[in-house]
């Protein structure tokens, strides 16, 4: 048997070198195009008999400068590059879950809403595409549960016209948290960012909801308050006061649906002890890091992480500094 | 200001338990049904002026029986409990890539073929349903280069009706590795496994392609040999006689795409010594591997593996056995 080339002669790698001038095969016709566009931000996985979408919200880049409080920015930026992360910014991303129960299907935390797409530039607010790439509607949704009451968790609930984005979704917050936000005490002693960027935004959704959201309380522990069946509330305060943690389980799998325990996890889980700015009491936030990692380690327990990497589900080792996230394999199946 | 559920009542937690049981404002709708399908498998990054299309093939399970060679299968059952993957068997991905030079569009290795989707019920031989979720077609390719002639890497050369998949691609191949597949003397020495499934397969795949493909001589050292602008062929032997790997360049930027070089990542890039029962050289393929993960660790070099969790790209750093792959964090734009 004899081998030839398309061009009907045997090459070595010189005649190779020399040809790859020369026209190939296909290339009279148009080059393709570049697709410019990255696919679609969603993922699926199994707990039990229930079925997780991850719908990416995207992500924004954030100044490294600052975003810990107890760490230098060269601290920062070692950490970053020992992570082979670009140092010139800081890339957080937004990762909601919708959870369909087979009864019921159940949003927790919702991104940052129609509004953020042109004034992001489509960086974020991508959950409503990547929603409806998954095969979703936000009518389709019954429920909403959200973790804490800060913007990219909350924005979503609202469209781009200020309307309630799930028209047929009962909308649950943690009591602790509505309580706090719309304490108008609380409000009075708060330095004017907080007042501005998370009281007035938590005032101007709740009076567009109409008021009319379930509040609940969450359990000390896991696996907490039943919300729905399957989804329980665990109290992680810290990074908010009534921050809430869920536990996610059916057919005895579970999967902690952190929020924003640690938040970048290249930061915050590699190093629990630094403390975010974000963080409202940081102190609290880090004893709570704590508790939760070490139940995380102690059980193998998956976690799924608002700001972890997309598709954001991970288990988690202990190392000498604090603990590693190990992201689950991505599944070409479900 | 008052806060209402959408049942008209403030809510507490035993209230909320005991109300779980009544039809949520949603409800009374049918439930959305399952999905029951994963998200489409493909991925784009780019590589200065290239943009790649890792698009995947799907996954099969192996027995953890075997697959090791000079480890014990406590020990290699122990690697993966480490990692937390399932001991009841193996999963191995297949991702080849799609690399848009802006004048060509390059696959590089083509899967299992469309023949494997009713063999494998699915999970492999997704290459074709992946790629033109992104967008693309097989008649698009200009050019398939391969790595290796093991069967995951070239199967899908041909469609299900024998015929060439990619019907306007000039094929390349390692000029090395088709010499020894060819040569009836080394197949008369081979283990009858080896000729049954790759003397033969290899054979079979020329026959039909009607022997046109083009054969390339791999450089000793990185960049190695241009096969095209911006990709160069790299002697990786070991896994197979000819394996050969490719550095992908553009504007300063690199990619080193591996082939098999470490085969799946949690037991052979942690663990380097350990040698793949389908290494036909198992002794040079460790040789190779540790050069090239040294070189990797060295230049702070990207790859792309063939065997990686999907989109298979990562960084490696060196650890006190060996490496360890940070897989590059999925990003939600490109």
């Amino acid at each position: 048997m004899t081998f030839v080339s398309r061009r009907g002669l045997l090459v070595g790698s010189a005649a190779l070198a020399a040809a790859t001038g020369l026209p190939l095969a296909g290339s009279s016709r148009a080059a393709a195009p570049l697709a410019g566009q990255q696919a679609p931000g969603f993922y699926r996985y199994q707990v039990g008999d229930f079925e997780v979408s991850v719908i990416s919200d995207g992500a924004l880049r954030f100044p490294v400068e600052g975003f810990v409080t107890n760490a230098s920015t060269d601290q920062v930026k070692a950490a970053l590059t020992a992570a082979f992360r670009n140092t010139d910014g800081l890339t957080v991303p937004f990762t909601p879950i919708v959870v369909n129960t087979g009864a019921r299907l159940i949003l927790i935390d919702t991104g940052l809403g129609d509004a953020a797409v042109e004034r992001t530039k489509g960086t974020a607010g991508q959950f409503a595409a990547n929603l409806k790439a998954a095969g979703l509607d936000r009518g389709d949704i019954d429920a909403v549960v959200i973790s804490h009451f800060h913007v990219d968790h909350v924005d979503g609930l609202l469209n781009a016209d200020n309307k309630p984005a799930f028209p047929n979704a009962e909308i649950f917050v943690p009591a602790a948290e509505l309580k706090f936000w719309m304490d108008d005490g609380e409000m009075s002693r708060a330095p004017k960012g907080r007042i501005e960027g998370l009281f007035k935004n938590t005032r101007r959704i709740i009076a567009a909801l109409g008021g009319k959201v379930t509040p609940f309380e969450a359990g000390k522990d896991v696996p907490g308050n039943e919300i729905v069946p399957g989804l329980t509330a665990v109290a992680t305060p810290g990074h908010s006061v009534g921050h809430t943690s869920f536990v996610l389980s059916s057919r005895g799998r579970s999967v902690f649906v952190q929020g924003d325990v640690a938040h970048i996890p290249v930061l915050f889980v590699e190093n629990p002890s630094w403390h975010a700015a974000i963080d409202q009491d940081p102190v609290m936030a880090e004893a709570t890091r704590r508790r939760i990692y070490d139940m995380l380690v102690a059980e193998k327990m998956l976690v799924q992480g608002f700001h972890y990497p997309f598709p954001a589900l991970a288990h988690i080792e202990r190392t000498a500094n604090g603990y590693r996230e190990i992201l689950v394999p991505w599944s070409t199946s479900i």
